[in-house]
C-alpha cells in the first residue's frame, strides 16, 4: 500500500512528513520543490514509514502547504467526464479525443488557503478532479498501461481546476480563465502508488461541497479517457517530468451546470443554427448571470477523494472566497 | 543598440556567444539555461560586445542551437493580427479581448533543425512570430508601458509556431495541436534589447517563405493587442520569469488561409446557421484537404524578422520538414 505525504511549515522552512492519521513526521533532508522531494525524498518517507518510527507533529500544529510547486507543466483534460459534457449542453458520443489544455502553475495553491477572485471575474466555479503527479521523465512515445501506471506516475492528489466561465465562455481558449493566481488549490496530501494502488484508481469517490451543500459527488471510474490512456498519448507530443501534473477532468456537478439551458437538443441545435456564435454566447452569459450557483466572496469550498474501501484517502481541502 | 546572441556548440558543450556579421565572439562562463544567461552572461556579452574584443569564430562552422531553452513558460497570443483574422474568417472588430494560449516548451528547437510532421497530423502549417523574452520576474500585477518594455522583456527572437490544423479545427482548445516535439523552431539570435529599441518593436518586418515562395510578408505594427499592453495583461493572471517566451501571433499568409471560404459574410453567416458546430468542422476539413499549401516531407520554410532600418536583424531561420 502506498503512503501519503505532505509539504509542511512547523517553523520558519518548509519540510515534507509522512502524514498517518491526525499527525505528520518529518522526513530528514531538505526538498526545494516536489520534483527534488520525489527523488531521495520519498525513498526516506517510505522507509519512515515501513519503520513506523519518527516523532510526529499533530497535524493541527503546523501549516499546509501546496504539495504540487511551481514551477511544473499543469497539463489538464477538457471534457473528460460523460455527466459534465451533459451538464454543460455538449454531446458526449460526439468527442473522440482527449482534450488539452493547460493552467498556468503560479495558479497552485495550499489546499487551506483563499481562491482570489478577480474583480473582472463575475463567475466563479470550481471544478474537483483527480490529479497525477507524474514520478519519471517522459521524453519520448511510451505505451503506458493500467498495471504500469505506477511506474510514470508517482502519486495522486486532489486538484480543484478553478475556472472564470465568463472569460472561458466569452475567449474560447481556456488558458486565461483558468489560470488566476489561486486558481489551483492542491493537497493536501500526495498518495504514493505502489503497484497494487493502479486498479483503485478508476474507483475513488469525488466529493466537493460549497458551504456544506454537496455540489460534486461522482467517480473516477466515469472517466472517458483513464491516465492510461492519457499518458500514452501525451508521450507523443510532449515531454513530462517528475513533479508535473495531469489533471483528469471533473465530473458533473459544476456551478455552469445549474443554469444551462435543458431543453430538449433538437431545441438546442435550432437555437445554436440560428444565432451566430457571438449571439449565443451573449445569450448563454445572460441566462448565466441569474445563475446563483457561482462562488462568491465568503464561500467555503470543500474537496475530498478517497477509495470506498478507506485504503486511500487524499485528505479534504477547505478553500474560503475571497475578492481581490 | 541592443546586440545579438546566439547559444551554440563549436565542440561538446554548448555555449553562448556574441553575433556580428558572420561571426560569433565566445562569451565567457557556462550558463546552461537561458534564464541563467540572462544573469551574468548578458552583462558580459554587453561589455564583450562594448570592447569590440574576443576571438571570433565564423558561424559558419559552429552549430546553432535554440537560444530559448526548455523548461520555461511559452505563453502565446491567437489572433493577434487583423489580416490573420480575415484570412481565417473571423472578424477582428468582434474580438474584444487579448486570447492567450500555451505551447509546451519541449517543441522548442533549433533554427536549423527539422520540423518533425507526425504521422497522425495531415495539415501542418507554420506561424511565423515576433518573440519577447522575459527579463525579470513578473509574480503581480504591474503595468508596462511602450517606453518601458526593455525593463520586463530581455530581448526579442524569431519563432515559428507550427500548427497541426486537422487537431486544432476538431479538438477546440490548441494547446495539444502546437505542443508536437520540434513545432516551435526559435532563433537563431536574441536581440538584447537597450532603451532606444524599444520604439522600434512595432515596426519590424516579418517574411516567411516555402521552397522559395513568399507565404507571409507583414509588419509587427499590424498587431492588435502590442507587447505592452499583453504583459501587463498577463501580469495580472500568472507568474512570469527570465528565459520565459512570448509568442505575439501571426500575420496573414498561412497555410490555412490559403483555401479558406472567400465568399461573403452573408453566405458564411447562413453556413454557419444552418450546420451544427461538427458539420461546419467536417465542412471545413473536406475543403482543407484539397488545399496543397501545407507542409510536407522535403519542404523548406525560411523565416526572418528585421527592422527597416537595419539596426536589428534577428537572423534566418531554415527549417525542413521531415516526417516522423
Amino acid at each position: 500500500m502506498g503512503i501519503h505525504v505532505a509539504r509542511f511549515k512547523a517553523g520558519e522552512e518548509s519540510q515534507w512528513g509522512w502524514v498517518r492519521q491526525e499527525e505528520v513526521v518529518p522526513i530528514p533532508g531538505r526538498y526545494a520543490s516536489l520534483a527534488e522531494f520525489l527523488g531521495e525524498g520519498a525513498v526516506r518517507a517510505r522507509e519512515l514509514a515501513a519503520s513506523g518510527q519518527g516523532k510526529a507533529l499533530p497535524l493541527s500544529q503546523v501549516e499546509l502547504l501546496a504539495p504540487v510547486t511551481a514551477p511544473c507543466n499543469v497539463v489538464c483534460q477538457g471534457q473528460n467526464y460523460r455527466s459534465h459534457m451533459l451538464e454543460v449542453g455538449q454531446d458526449p458520443d460526439a468527442k473522440k479525443f482527449n482534450q488539452f489544455f493547460r493552467k498556468a502553475s503560479s495558479a497552485l495553491t495550499s489546499s487551506r488557503g483563499d481562491i482570489v477572485k478577480p474583480s473582472r471575474v463575475s463567475m466563479l466555479d470550481y471544478e474537483i478532479e483527480l490529479g497525477i503527479v507524474i514520478g519519471r521523465p517522459i521524453t519520448g512515445p511510451v505505451r503506458v498501461t493500467r498495471d504500469r501506471l505506477h511506474e510514470f506516475a508517482a502519486g495522486i492528489v486532489i486538484c480543484n481546476d478553478v475556472s472564470a466561465r465568463d472569460i472561458q465562455l466569452a475567449e474560447g481558449q481556456w488558458y486565461k480563465s483558468k489560470s488566476f493566481r489561486t486558481f489551483c488549490p492542491v493537497g493536501p496530501y500526495v498518495y504514493l502508488l505502489d503497484p497494487e494502488d493502479n486498479a483503485k484508481l478508476m474507483n475513488l469517490r469525488l466529493v466537493l461541497s460549497v458551504n456544506e451543500e454537496v455540489r460534486q459527488d461522482s467517480n473516477t471510474g466515469e472517466m472517458i479517457f483513464p491516465p492510461e490512456e492519457t499518458l500514452s498519448e501525451l508521450s507523443g507530443i510532449m515531454d513530462l517530468f517528475p513533479g508535473d501534473l495531469l489533471l483528469t477532468g471533473t465530473p458533473r456537478g459544476v456551478a455552469a451546470g445549474y443554469n444551462a439551458p435543458k431543453s430538449a437538443k433538437w431545441v438546442r441545435k435550432l437555437i445554436t443554427r440560428f444565432l451566430s456564435d457571438q449571439e449565443l454566447t451573449q445569450l448563454v452569459l445572460k441566462m448565466q448571470a441569474r445563475n446563483t450557483a457561482y462562488l462568491k466572496a465568503g464561500d467555503v469550498v470543500r474537496a475530498s477523494i478517497f477509495s470506498p474501501d478507506g485504503a486511500i484517502h487524499l485528505g479534504e481541502q477547505e478553500s474560503r472566497i475571497v475578492s481581490s
